[in-house]
Parts: C-alpha cells; structure tokens; sequence
C-alpha cells in the first residue's frame, strides 16, 4: 500500500504507521481531523509532502463523515480543523499549502454539506495523485545528475515513506537505479528517530539498491576521504533565496561536503518553496521533546542517567551557498537561486 | 575510585567497565595481559591516555604474576605482550607510548623477573600517576580560555573516564566550573556508543555541572544560531603538523564550529602527539563492528531492517586549519602547529 490512502466506502485515511517500521507494518486508521492531527504530530506519518496530502485528507475529514454537523457551522469547522492541523507541526510548509487549497475549495459557501464534502474528498485525492506526478518527474531530473558508480550519502527518509508514493531525494536515486546506473548509498541514521536506519534502510532493501547504514557524525570521514561523490537530501521548506530547512543535520552534512567539493542536491516540489519567507533564517524551526533524544538504549538498557535532560531541534536550515542545485518538478535549479528559484516557482 | 587501580597485594588491574555506565557500575579484574587487551579492544576502557596506561598495567601484567614462566622467555613474553597490546586498538598513539616505555624499562637483560616485575609496577603506577598531573595541568591552561557564561560544545567522553583521573577537554571545563566560571555543556551524544549521553552526561552530574544532550547532527544547529561559543574535544593522536584524529564526528563539529566563527579547542598530553606522522591523513583510523551502529533500539525494539550493513569508522580527522588552538600540559599552542607544536614537544 502507498504510505496513505483513503477508503471511499469507510471514510477513511489509513496510514502505513511510521514509528514502527521495519519491526512491525501496521495500520493507523483517521476517522477525525484529530486522529490527522495527533498522527502529523507523533509522527505515524511524516516527510513533508505526506503531512501536506495527510492534512488534505484531514480536513476532508473534518467535515465528510456521519457525525459531522450541519452546514451552519461547517466553516467555522473548517477554521478549527486547519488551525489544529496546521499548529500540529510547524516547519515543513507544505501543511500550510495542503490546507490552504482545501480551505479554497471550501470557499464557495452556497455549497451544501454533501457538496462540500464530496470536493473537498476529490481534492484531497487529487493532492495525493499530484505528489506523485510530481515526484516522478523530480526523480527524472535528478536522475540525470547521478553518474553510473556514485556513491552518494543521503540524509533522513525521503521515498515512498516520506511522500504519497515515490520519494523526493530517493526517488531520484530510484530512479537512477533503475534506469541501470549503479548506485550505491550511505545512509545517515539521522538521530534522533532514526529515518535513515528504519525507513530509508527498509526501502532501499525493497528496491534492491546497494547500501549501508552510517552514523550522521561519520558523514565527514567518508566525506573527506573521497569515499562519496554526491549528497541528496529533502526539504522541508525552503526560503525565496533557495536556504533549505531539512531534518537536523543536513546542515553539517552540507558543510562537509562542502569542504571537500562533493556536490549537495536538495529534492522538493515546489510545494515546499516558502517565497513569503527572504531567507532561511526566518522559518520556524520544532524543537521536539527531549526523549527522542534520551529514549535510546544499546542491547535493551537505556543510556542516558537518570534526570538527564536533552535539546531536540528537529530541522536545521542549511544556507543556499552550500547547495550545487535545487531539483524541483519544474526541473533543475543553479544559482544565483534568489534569482533562478523564484523565477522557477512563478513562471506557470 | 578511579578509572583504573591497581591493587598491590592481589596484582590485579582493576577498571570501571565503561560499557555497562550509567546503568550499571561494575568492576572488570584483569589478572592477565590477555584480560587488557580484551578490556582495551571491547571498550571496557577508553579514552586514549587510559588505554595508555591501561597497557602499561598489562605490562606488568604480563610478567609480574605467579602463573608467569622463568625469566628465560621474559623477553620473548613482553615482546608478544606488546604486540598484542598494540593491535588491539590502532589509533591512539598512547597505547603504543605506554608500551615503549614499558620495554624500556624492561630493557636490562641483567636483571631478575623479580626486579623487572617490580621495576615494571612501578613504572606503571608512575605512568597512571603523571597521568592525572599532567591533566591536572592541561586543565588550568585551558580553562583560561573558557568566559563566564559560555557555552560549550563537547564531543564523546574525555573526562575522568577517558583518562587515569580528571581528564582532558572536560577536565578543562570542570576546571573552569571549579573556578567559578558559569559554563552550560551541550553533550553531543557521540555515537555509535554514545559515550557523550552515557559517561559525559554522568560525570557532569557528579561535577553538578549544568548541561543538556543533544544529538550530533544538531550541534550545526546550535552554533549556526549562536547558541554556543566553544567547542572542545580530545584527540587520540595528533599528527606533527596539528592535525588531530579523535572520535568520528569531531571533524563535522569542528566544520560547522569554524563556518560559524566559534573558537575550536583540542586538548591532549602531549603523549598524545605523533611526531612522525607529517599530517592527520597518515594516522591509521580504526574501523570497528557495524553491531554498534545497528544495535540500537528505540523503547526497546530494534531500529534497522533484517540484514542491514553498516560502516563504523570509530575515528575521523580534523584538520589543523579549522583548529583554534591546541591545550596540551605544556601549555596552549596556537598557529602556525607545524612550527610551535613540534617545537613544545621537543622542548624540554
């Protein structure tokens, strides 16, 4: 199954649920908005164009099912279901687009109810069949950036898991391996869930692609040791000036590779493109619990003493000097990216 | 009780078992030489001035107990005794100081096995001794460096337990701290075996030192910010030149420190100093069993799929370009290192 569908018969959005991966594959089904809310904000589904096509869905759900109210106080409804969804998780942009389009759909308020619902559950499908569309095409342009025998150091979960089907960065890495480029990858654990470890790893294993597990602060020694050709990663949101916020440590991956003229590509539909925002500095950054950072432990003890406390800054922005490229759907982006990157989102 | 003891009466070498802290506090006995290098090669003790005299008890070990052969083969005894010593870690270059100057000792063919056993203990104890003056020095030089009201980036554990007693970068921190400087430490967690959120975090609580543990990759993070206004680590070998290998991920630290103007400090003894390696690039990294990357569990259940790979170099190298200074007994030792560090070394 893809990472979320919806069930036409039930009402339902089922998602693969992501904090169990690989142990277990099991379902986590939304019959609320809430259900939608708690399962962006622990977790059960993440990756930046998911939570935007799960947030769709999720307002869907707020007004489609029996238990719904009446048409009276369906905008009102609307209003608190994109507030939560919206608070549910703070950086990655593309919830903010998710609602926003499904808020415009809603706009027409001499719908009745049954309308409403009706557009509002197409246009969440619609979202969800975009993404891949648009993932696809990312994956062909930035296939063409991998040369047969690369090894290149991927940070996070960015594939089928992390969107409605196919990936950002992993589905161009996919898709070069597909189209027989030989690929292998070094997997950032990505601390503190573990993405790369649980998700990325488990992926790859099912698409048969060569790779091994590494942890985040071993990038550099592979880096600086000529061992990796390329680095890829997701985005989150990115800034009008092409500054990308991504998942904790893709900054200091940039920076290595950086240091040692290895070539970083950031993978995203334009959906992530915040151009509201000058620069990267602007976009709020989560700072999650800190016992994702201390709930670990090594042969089933846990690590940290106890009262330990933690910091758990979920995303870091990494500055667009340290980026080779941007790949989008629309293609593959250079610099100067405050000039090209706006042109690229604005141009229809 | 410290690190590592020894025990006069019994002639046994006796360690805190660093891999089972904070969790548990157990003692490992080694009667045997073969007991060191299994307690240096597993990690039951770490940090490279405590391997350093770690060996040089196994040492004494090797000749000093009653089940030891006649003094015929004494020599032949310590020779192998060595070279298994040395292979058991390959990095840190006082494994192979403590035991050099453990043959030397050892070097009169005149004498008794009861005169070198003794002659032997007693350098050992010499060794573990100048061990904690020497520290005890290093941290007064580099607490100099440290304001009121810093904080600090500290990466892996090179505090009392990465040494015979008071340690190296922390050691300078908890110098500072005793002094009346107000410091914070932001741990990095160091994986794989995470001796940051284990031992750092531990020993900070005994010293009542306030700190928090975060993630490696976030370390970017927080100096991109401003948040932090050092970075200190250790070293496990130096090279003539000022290149410092130390724990992975000491290199990525240092890069995001040096792009973010905030100042880089190593601090070692200078036993620590390589003076016949020309540059970092010629010090042989140790790469150890990818279980420690994969034998990780969030809640208590594994991480990564079945059959995942895995690399685990356990050292990276930083270069001396992104270093501010080094800390050494011998004072702080600042650029050109090629010129002033062999120069402090050969200085008597």
């Amino acid at each position: 199954m893809r990472t979320l569908e919806w069930d036409d018969e039930k009402l339902e959005l089922l998602l693969i649920d992501q904090r169990l991966l690989p142990d277990q594959f099991e379902i986590f089904v939304c019959r609320t908005y809430q259900d939608v809310v708690v399962a962006i904000r622990d977790m059960i589904v993440r990756g930046a164009p998911a939570i935007g096509a799960a947030a769709a869905f999720g307002m869907a759900l707020a007004v489609c099912r029996p238990e719904t109210g009446t048409s009276d106080d369906l905008h009102a409804l609307l209003r608190r279901a994109a507030g939560d969804l919206l608070a549910s998780r703070p950086t990655a942009v593309n919830l903010a687009w998710g609602v926003q389009r499904m808020l415009k759909v809603a706009d027409d308020a001499a719908l009745t109810l049954s309308d409403i619902s009706q557009r509002l559950i197409a246009e969440a499908k619609r979202i969800a069949e975009e993404d891949v569309e648009t993932n696809k095409r990312m994956a062909v342009h930035g296939a063409a950036l991998i040369q047969d025998g690369d090894t290149i150091i991927h940070h996070c979960n960015t594939g089928s898991l992390a969107t409605v089907d196919w990936g950002t960065a992993l589905g161009v890495i996919r898709m070069a391996h597909e189209n027989g480029k030989r690929v292998h990858v070094l997997v950032d654990e990505t601390r503190p869930r573990l993405q790369g470890a649980r998700l990325t790893a488990w992926e790859l294993e099912q698409y048969r692609i060569p790779y091994e597990i590494i942890c985040d602060n071993a990038a550099g020694y592979f880096l600086r040791t000529g061992r990796a050709q390329k680095v890829f990663f997701g985005a989150d949101r990115v800034a009008a000036n092409g500054d990308v916020a991504n998942k904790v440590g893709s900054y200091m991956l940039a920076l290595a590779a950086h240091a040692n003229d290895v070539p970083v590509f950031s993978v995203f539909p334009t959906t992530t493109v915040d151009l509201n925002l000058e620069h990267g500095d602007l976009i709020p950054i989560e700072e999650r619990d800190c016992s994702e950072v201390l709930n670990i432990q090594i042969d089933g003890k846990p690590v940290t003493p106890k009262g330990a406390k933690a910091r758990n800054p979920a995303f870091d922005v990494t500055p667009n000097h340290l980026l080779t490229a941007l790949v989008t759907e629309k293609g593959v982006i250079y610099p100067p990216f405050w000039q090209n990157l706006p042109r690229t989102i604005l141009e229809t």
